[in-house]
């Protein structure tokens, strides 16, 4: 079994938490939390051993009345790896302990790629990681581009990917962020972060990223245009899209209109936390007019790298393929329960 | 085992099939639906009987591939009860089919009270409607006031209640209804419908009631003041409230600051589709000043009167006393299960 510590127990970490747990090969060596609220006591109710993420605040816990486990570092210590899902920047701050304590740890999508030896996307660059000491699974978007990215790249050749990110202004729960009323040009001058982001997956890749921010909570949405080396029908591109793990082409007939009804339709079907791990394609938006695809997809931001450091884990370690990692991760999520089918 | 026929398989008639079939005593005869979406598949891969609720429709499912059990005078016909979860007006429309079949019916608070024999609180009125052919649940909303009203009433006495109803303006996938980026009084002039739909519950009771609606889809929000009859103390109010079933007191340390963190909580709890079938009262918000009462609450419109539901079934078939069936219910639901609790 490998021994999995997660540092950091907020919007990724508790969901990556609940999907090692389901693993056949990993268990949870214990969560560190940097303050005793609702989501610290939940860890508690869920058995998982809780550590403190900042020594200094664990007499809050005390009197929250949440009883630890020990210290972060402890955690580190005893962990085959680490995932890292504290708030963007903190992971880089945390690299220095886990490389102190010789265990590897798995980075999320806000830090620098520059503090880790790689960058990850299980469809993508599985085998790239084997033996990294520090490793980043890259953001949620990032993750969403290069699902698409790789399977198009194999199959047609890309010449070139040109993506506008309409992003949402923040969680569900993050009600205190804007916009209001507004569409950000977020940033205001090209590219965005999210191209060079994607570089750091397919380094060869020609891709121009433009960013926006609405008032929306529930997911991103992707306007995607990949010009392709070939001429493939928009059948032959939905099929494909539709043959990989991990993305969902939405068919006609569920008549969804957006992302409130993909997040309907997931609490429908059960959905921990109505989580929508796969990228949401449009299939009626796959179209091609002579070498150019075009698309929308949907992504959920709370959700979509959580298989992704699962995989992550046993490419660093070495103790699975990457086809064999992924359908062990998606059968034991239920990621690949279709969120829809006909009988 | 009482065999519940659910006609309408929308927001409420999925949530309340879920609900019934979890319970010990009961069946799911069949569901009726007039379009073969999304939720028509789900019913099917959830081993539901589908009906079509409008005959000449029958051939779109065919179409859609979704096989149907028959039409939804057979479903009334076999069912003990039916439980009518169709768009307001429509179970008007349909109360006809139901007498012709000697069926008994529960509609929904968007229909007129003066086309039922009796409108229903489990807390508040269980015990009025025993034998009646038709009953209605009463909405989100005054399901919320009833579970208030009642133990205020009964420990201190009311003199009058005064409520301004802040309103979301859609549900979560109901994104093309308005208000955005507004705030309506609504209705403008007063009352709201809410005071009188109270009054079919408490028909003595003085209510007074305002409306707006607002740009979020996630809860409803009630700004409550209730003049008592005597003086308890806050904490001997909020001290009641706690006790009942179906009313979930916020204690502060939880730092739930709106309806997008309640909804957060409910699904880190498991909660399925992240219902929350309680009153979400924030305990920082009781107060009293002299003998008014005050304090803010958050009603999930999408589900509180599921649980409702289900024991109207049993309190018009005469088959438990109130507390036997709201124990059952919540049992059954999983509503006994705190949201959230210290160890």
């Amino acid at each position: 079994m490998i021994s999995v510590g997660i540092n950091g127990y907020g919007t990724i970490g508790k969901r990556v938490a609940d999907a090692v747990r389901a693993q056949p090969d990993m268990e949870v060596a214990g969560v560190a939390k940097t303050r005793p609220n609702f989501e610290a006591q939940s860890a508690v109710e869920k058995g998982f051993d809780l550590y403190a993420a900042i020594e200094d605040r664990k007499p809050r816990f005390a009197e929250a009345g949440i009883d630890l486990a020990g210290d972060v570092e402890e955690l580190v210590a005893q962990s085959d790896i680490v995932v890292d899902a504290c708030p963007s920047g903190i992971g880089a701050d945390n690299a220095e302990m886990y490389r102190e304590y010789d265990t590897p740890a798995l980075l999320q999508g806000g830090e620098d790629s520059d503090v880790v030896d790689g960058s990850f996307n299980a469809r993508s660059n599985y085998d790239t990681v084997e033996g990294a000491d520090l490793v980043r699974v890259v953001s949620c978007n990032t993750t969403g581009l290069s699902r698409l990215v790789a399977p198009l790249q194999e199959s047609y050749g890309i010449e070139k990917v040109r993506t506008t990110l309409v992003r949402r202004g923040g969680d569900p729960a993050q009600s205190g962020r804007g916009p209001i009323n507004d569409i950000l040009p977020n940033p205001v001058s090209l590219p965005s972060h999210h191209g060079p982001d994607v570089n750091t997956i397919f380094p060869e890749l020609d891709i121009d990223t433009l960013g926006l921010k609405v008032p929306a909570t529930l997911m991103h949405m992707h306007s995607v245009n990949v010009t392709l080396e070939s001429e493939p029908t928009a059948e032959e591109v939905r099929s494909l899209l539709d043959d990989q793990r991990r993305t969902f082409v939405i068919p006609e007939w569920l008549g969804l209109d957006g992302a409130g009804a993909i997040k309907e339709l997931a609490q429908d079907a059960g959905r921990p936390r109505a989580d929508i791990w796969e990228n949401c394609i449009w299939g009626e938006s796959i179209s091609m007019e002579g070498s150019d695809l075009y698309l929308f997809q949907a992504i959920h931001q709370e959700s979509d790298v959580v298989p992704e450091n699962v995989d992550a884990i046993r490419a660093v370690l070495g103790e699975a393929s990457r086809e064999e990692s992924m359908a062990t991760t998606d059968e034991a999520m239920g990621l690949d329960a279709p969120l829809a089918r006909r009988e």
